[in-house]
């Protein structure tokens, strides 16, 4: 009964088709979507789809597709588009130019995200002039190669854990670098295995048997003859499932001194007396200051993913709605073809609105906002590069055997972003960094959440997907504070500690509940982000917009109907509506050869030059100009 | 509420762990699991392991890998472990030998199963003596390389709408191929880009005017010379996302003669008058009979999948019980990781188990047993190839950066392998051949489904478990099929035709339940043979089987929970009950550092000198041999 209701009901959305054709320049779109340094972007597209040295070349073998790699950064960085200095002066420009370099391979993202951001970033953040003065020019001109050495063979996460050790000599006024063992190697440290000259080493200092806590030294690991410096080891850890154009390594020291000016300085020092001094008192406050500069990392990592969505979705759909199967019907007429591929496309701009906003609170540098850049920044990065885990999956899988050929773009996309989920912080951690913050906020733990009423009869309104998402991330985190407050509770008469293990033993026991208001948070903010975005633009792009935020939001709420139906908030009838009216947005998006669904991706911006892919094209006349 | 219920409930089932420990040993389990020719596959296991040609290379340039792999195969079939004959002489030894290559590297095993599988299996089915006594000894020998051209630019997954042409000349008593249009050149033909002699090429045959449908005719593509034959053009399909060990080529025919003998003829020949004569009279029957072949094709990429999740849950369940993060604590101790991970175990047995009872019914040959291998042969190649993926990604992940090194073995795999879910089928395509075979079944469209009751307080039970998903089975079925009816009858007036369209449409508009369907019949097949296994298994091994049985079942359920909530058949405290006792299992396995996992682990049998990956040895010494 409830199923022919659908399927009637389906019949009627799918006649939206019929209604005022929407219509939008992709122009318009393009210019909502890219926030900044739109003329930069468009000259590094150029220089990228141009110079044949950026054409892609899946033929090489490890060693040639790195010498290949190193080449394109070194002629990327002659072209002088930005300064490693823009780091801090123009933080904007910086992050364009690296962005848009995704477009042409992601090992040459991040090689150059590896040497400018991390190494240069964090010279500029972490270090005073005479580190500025004696590293950004060389960084800018590639002669000198840096790298960033954090993560350990035995550390990854738990970066305050780190075992390398930076014990200050005052006789010699030099820093002894240490791995005291082998876990405490420095490990995956792009640019090193080959290429690096210079490396931001963290380890923990002590200086007058005082352990001050993590702290970044500069120190040279090759000679400008890239002959290995004294004391350092390094091995080169050899081929990976992608990224192959970046040469990661593995570092060991033993007894490298370096000058008292190798540490980075802005935040703590050692003066001539020998003595340290802090303007941050506390380590791990100091600590978080040294990690902070990961935020942009995080967001560069976030952009790719999404600009990559962004990529293999337009391929999947150029292709999808040419490609017959079974007679003249094309493939995107299938349902299973839809429902795979148009809520990629709702994700990449739902994701792609809610960075543009991240990095406009990011703009506006108060201190006040640092928490949520932390969240928002590890919320989207995580639920970024799931999605675009997923959905490169689907783009690939939608084209058939096509999609596994590298020519298409796709396969190689896939592969080589995969370690996206993992580096910058790991995700299942990054989303437990958003759920931790939920708990913290009284406003969800202490007022019991309220449901908002199901649809019943009434329209499917945004506004009404965004209360059901909010109800999800209330309801999520009441329910896990809840329980933490009654363990804690009922561990109180045994003292401090043992209640708040006894929290987190909850804590532990709901891991997947955590996980999950980590995504509640995110979907949440994404909705009501593109809801803001729809109410200050401009009218003719209200429909299509209006319609992907209808989209995005029906297909999160379904993404958890287990969670609505179980908490008696929708029933199976508001379900099956909410999957017609999904299913009526299909059709709208896919009729008349998928127009809509065409000039969507035409509003992401991607310079035709760019999109190599033959099945993105004609694709009937693959292999025919070789005759 | 049912929150802390479910808290308490995961506190007590997590005590199972203090119970009289499960004990039995792995070499049980390996003899349960290796259904035939043990001796064989460690003969193969031995070979590829010893040497030095098979260890894995990930340094080498495309053209190098391909060049690698030929020599693979050469040495492989040098040591004559089994014979193209075997296809149908002793096709358990057949399957096994080629399976037995996986552990090695992907692209072996499929440059093995297009040559002998696709192209020699091909011959000894639909061939004669004649085609048997000119090839067979040459495939054997490599001397004659082998491939199979069915699959065309224009035509994936429609084989019957192929339109290479084959026209019988009489006067020359030759066919003549031809490739009418750029879409019908043969595309990604496995073996022909570089190395391939020889092709069985499907083509729309005409005789004296008339169209018979589609045949094979066996055609030389590269003399022994290795020249391109007369008429025939080949392009390098090139880089692809992985699998490059395989040599693809898309192929044009322009007039390409081939003598009468030519045709595989088994079931249709040409006479000497020039009268087609044939013992299957009708065109669909005819062309079911030709793609029949490819039954043992899909059997091996499946099992592929299935002996890759074994390979990459071993590695990632070894790691995470080894490896500390903050603190001493084991990444397995966190639930996350334990979700995402036990569960691939137990998909790995039950595939297993379901593709050996599959084994079983192809062993008894009987015709009225065709219907059932087809659903189950791609059923069980769609639920096994997507569960690989999303399994192997997870073990990926699971080991943080480890996971994409490509010594650690499960990033090689999960790209090479990318390619299982749309070849021998796109798995969208499979599951819904599952679901048509559902629609036909009158027991599931007939007789309205009776939902089981919840759990109550009642304990969970494999019987409940299997009711359950019998139920969710019945159910779709019955919900599409009372659709289809209805939707027919409201059409029957205006004909048969208009009927069937009716009927057809409600499978288009409901084409994700469609898919929904064929994966509740492959779940539901999958716990009832593993019912059936612990019904017969030594009384040691009831005890793990069933936990396996148990995890297996529930997750499946849990997966489906919208569904169940949705027809009211669970309610949300039979959810949590589901959910906590889930978590029991998980502590049950990981308890004393994961014993019980790695003993399942140890059960698959696969020889530790495959296990090359160092994250599966001692992690901590990673690098250090260099020193």
């Amino acid at each position: 009964m409830a199923s022919r209701l659908a399927i009637l009901t389906r019949h009627l959305t799918a006649a939206v088709d019929d209604e005022p054709k929407i219509s939008f320049r992709p122009q318009d779109i393009t210019r909502l979507l890219v926030h900044d340094n739109y003329d930069l972007r468009q000259d590094v597209y150029k220089f990228i789809s141009e110079d044949p040295l950026y054409r892609q070349n899946h033929y090489l073998g490890l060693m040639e597709f790195r010498e290949q790699t190193l080449q394109r950064l070194q002629k990327f960085t002659q072209q002088h588009f930005f300064s490693v200095r823009d780091y801090s002066r123009d933080p904007r420009k910086f992050m364009a130019a690296i962005e848009s370099l995704m477009y042409c391979d992601y090992s040459l993202s991040i090689k150059a995200g590896v040497h400018f951001t991390l190494c240069g970033g964090t010279i500029c953040k972490l270090g005073t002039k005479k580190h500025h003065d004696l590293y950004l020019d060389r960084l800018d001109d590639l002669s000198l190669t840096g790298s960033f050495s954090m993560t350990e063979l035995g550390h990854g996460s738990n970066v305050m854990g780190i075992e390398t050790t930076a014990l200050y000599d005052h006789s010699t006024r030099e820093f002894i670098i240490n791995t005291p063992t082998n876990q405490a190697s420095k490990y995956w440290i792009g640019g090193t295995g080959q290429h690096g000259k210079l490396t931001a080493v963290f380890a923990q200092l002590t200086v007058n048997g005082k352990w001050e806590g993590p702290h970044v030294f500069m120190v040279r690991i090759r000679d400008d003859n890239m002959h290995v410096t004294p004391g350092v080891r390094i091995q080169d850890l050899g081929p990976k499932m992608g990224l192959n154009g970046v040469d990661n390594g593995q570092l060991w020291f033993h007894n490298v001194r370096v000058p008292r000016d190798a540490m980075l300085d802005a935040f703590s020092s050692v003066d001539d007396e020998g003595v340290f001094r802090s303007s941050i008192p506390s380590v791990s406050q100091r600590f978080a200051t040294m990690v902070g500069g990961l935020t942009t990392g995080r967001l560069l990592i976030a952009q790719g993913a999404i600009d990559a969505m962004k990529l293999g979705v337009t391929i999947a759909l150029r292709y999808s709605c040419q490609r017959p199967q079974f007679g003249d019907k094309i493939i995107m007429s299938y349902l299973t073809h839809r429902d795979r591929l148009l809520p990629i496309l709702a994700n990449a701009y739902a994701l792609h609105l809610a960075m543009g906003s991240l990095k406009n609170i990011l703009d506006r540098k108060q201190a006040q906002d640092a928490k949520v850049i932390h969240v928002l920044s590890s919320g989207i990065k995580a639920a970024a590069t799931w999605w675009r885990v997923e959905g490169l999956q689907a783009c690939r899988e939608c084209c058939g055997g096509q999609g596994f050929l590298s020519a298409n773009q796709i396969g190689p996309l896939a592969t080589d972003m995969n370690v996206d989920v993992t580096f910058e912080g790991d995700n299942t951690v990054l989303m437990q960094q958003v759920a931790r913050a939920l708990l913290d906020d009284k406003r969800l733990i202490s007022s019991t959440p309220t449901a908002p009423s199901g649809f019943g009869s009434g329209a499917i309104s945004l506004d009404k997907l965004s209360q059901l998402l909010g109800y999800q991330e209330h309801a999520l985190t009441y329910q896990v504070g809840s329980s933490m407050k009654a363990a804690a509770a009922s561990k109180s008469t045994e003292g401090r500690a043992a209640a708040e293990q006894a929290a987190n033993d909850v804590v532990e026991a709901e891991l997947d509940t955590v996980v999950a208001m980590g995504w509640a948070h995110i979907q949440r903010f994404c909705l009501d982000n593109l809801q803001q975005t729809i109410s200050k633009a401009e009218e003719k792009l209200v429909a299509p917009l209006r319609m992907l935020a209808t989209l995005f939001g029906i297909k999160c709420i379904l993404r958890s109907s287990a969670f609505f139906l179980g908490a008696g908030v929708l029933s199976q009838s508001d379900c099956l509506l909410l999957r017609s009216s999904l299913h009526g947005i299909y059709a709208t998006l896919s009729a008349d050869g998928g127009r809509l669904a065409h000039l969507l991706c035409e509003g992401f911006g991607i310079p035709e030059p760019l999109i190599t892919a033959p099945i993105a094209k004609d694709w009937k006349l693959m292999g025919a100009n070789g005759i």
